[in-house]
């Protein structure tokens, strides 16, 4: 851990209005938060938790629930609630309904809502930046809360070592809907509010999918069956994912190679995309192009080949 | 309009089966995307309409409504249902449904799935070049159908000129959550199953974001009710769109020179991570570095910052 922030208290505990300031700082400047968190030696074991499913499936009561059971066994907790559909950061919707709960008064607990409008960039990047930064403040159970299961949530969850879907009964077509895409982000299922009719058909589907899938899988996805709000099941939640944990770690090469080379690549699209922008600014051709395109002269695509024709990447081996 | 491809028929039809074929091609293969559509001269005032809004709303009832409407009057129409939590592309669920209507047999209809795993690079770049190529096919109505409302819809409806947020009465907290985005993208409220209960609420709702936001508007979203399943309010909602195109013609270059900015970059951006993709397959440093940061030697924006110290992005002017 490294911090001149004063995010550390002289007693251990967290500065939470400090450690939101610089959240932001990092939120709203990616120069500054590339060389702050390179600056920064992460290798405090945190475990990462994505949580996401359609909305209505109870996903802030699972995270209520989670949060209960981790502050029992006396470890340090961070929420990072995700809306990619919100354009706000800090306070937003899903943050407040948890922290409503009773963890507002609880020092080492502590959430966060980030929007699309705070993150340049994506939020994809943005909350992989929260969760390095949260890692260097000693935070045992990192948890990442969406609000749906589109694209940028399955983007935010690679930043996770173990994803939590949830479903509950009776979602009928939705769960076709998401048939596809499921076995790609879950690493354990957990059907909530299990006291609901459809049950049985939930849990059969669900079966169904991992045996389809059995053979591609090192790690086959246990389903959890949990009542959220009456806190049933989250206790043999917390021990499957104590399982999952284990896994990761013995299998970390595997799981995060390809992931930190995504990273990677994703982020420097984006720094070389705000290269290319300070470029273009640079030259008035670019904007003779866009009045082209807007006088129907030329296309997007004959444009796009002008620019790949001027534009050059290289490598400089020199410095190396 | 430029066709080598078979596509339109001596009949002055469209071939659905090697226009499907031409859009795999450009969903799978970037390159020959840009020389594809580069090539060719968009310039049919096509309409295009996106149609959004959270899953259970009617979306598929009321594209078939319109495409009822737009058949009468002798148009041409193509639907893109675009899905982003979905694998699959060409025939996946939600043009299904949408087939099973009685359009099947229409030759003037063409009605194609667009998942995420077809299009490399996301589905917003993909949608428009499928957009693209549709005008260039003279479709008279292009629209562009989405599951929900996350921020992958969002970038794909920047590809339509008008955009109908389909919402129904009785959403309650999903509303709620939904305000923060909403009139960023909407140009028509549609409220669909207007004769269902939790109707005058939602109507006051939408007149209350659409009073608050009404100052910073050029174009006031209409909200327009209907009841797509039984064809009532679509007649009237074709004539709001109407309007609207005439408004779309008119500002053109106020309402798409942004657009086609984000575009541009946004194609750039794509563009170079494969250039800088390949620079790195050609270089045994980089996995190291990876190496290093999977046995915790170093961390992502440690690299990061060697990789920015290596890659020099330069515009050439000779060629200009």
């Amino acid at each position: 851990m490294r911090d001149d922030s004063g995010v550390l208290k002289n007693d251990g505990t967290i500065n939470h209005r400090k450690l939101g300031r610089l959240i932001s700082t990092i939120e709203h400047d990616r120069q500054r938060a590339t060389e702050l968190l390179a600056s920064m030696v992460s290798d405090y074991p945190s475990i990462v938790i994505g949580i996401t499913g359609p909305p209505g499936a109870g996903k802030s009561s699972l995270t209520d629930g989670l949060i209960v059971e981790y502050r029992k066994a006396g470890k340090r907790v961070a929420v990072i609630a995700v809306d990619p559909s919100s354009p706000f950061s800090g306070g937003a919707i899903l943050g407040d309904r948890i922290r409503m709960s009773s963890h507002n008064t609880d020092p080492e607990v502590f959430i966060r809502s980030m929007g699309s409008r705070g993150s340049l960039g994506g939020l994809a990047p943005a909350s992989m930046d929260v969760v390095s930064l949260l890692r260097n403040f000693n935070f045992d159970i990192i948890i990442i809360e969406t609000v749906g299961v589109g694209q940028s949530e399955i983007d935010v969850m690679k930043a996770a070592d173990t994803v939590l879907l949830v479903l509950v009964p009776g979602m009928g077509d939705d769960v076709q809907a998401l048939k596809a895409g499921i076995m790609e982000i879950a690493d354990i299922f957990v059907v909530n509010k299990a006291d609901k009719d459809g049950r049985e058909r939930l849990l059969a589907e669900l079966q169904m999918i991992i045996e389809l899938n059995r053979r591609q899988l090192d790690w086959i996805p246990p389903i959890v069956e949990t009542v959220a709000t009456e806190r049933k099941g989250v206790a043999s939640l917390v021990e499957q994912m104590s399982q999952r944990a284990d896994f990761v770690k013995k299998n970390r090469d595997t799981i995060w190679r390809p992931r930190v080379e995504s990273q990677i690549m994703q982020m420097m699209q984006e720094k070389t995309g705000s290269d290319i922008l300070a470029i273009f600014k640079g030259h008035s051709i670019f904007n003779d192009w866009i009045e082209r395109i807007l006088s129907g002269e030329l296309n997007l695509y004959q444009v796009l080949q002008k620019i790949e024709s001027h534009l050059k990447i290289s490598w400089r081996d020199e410095n190396e």
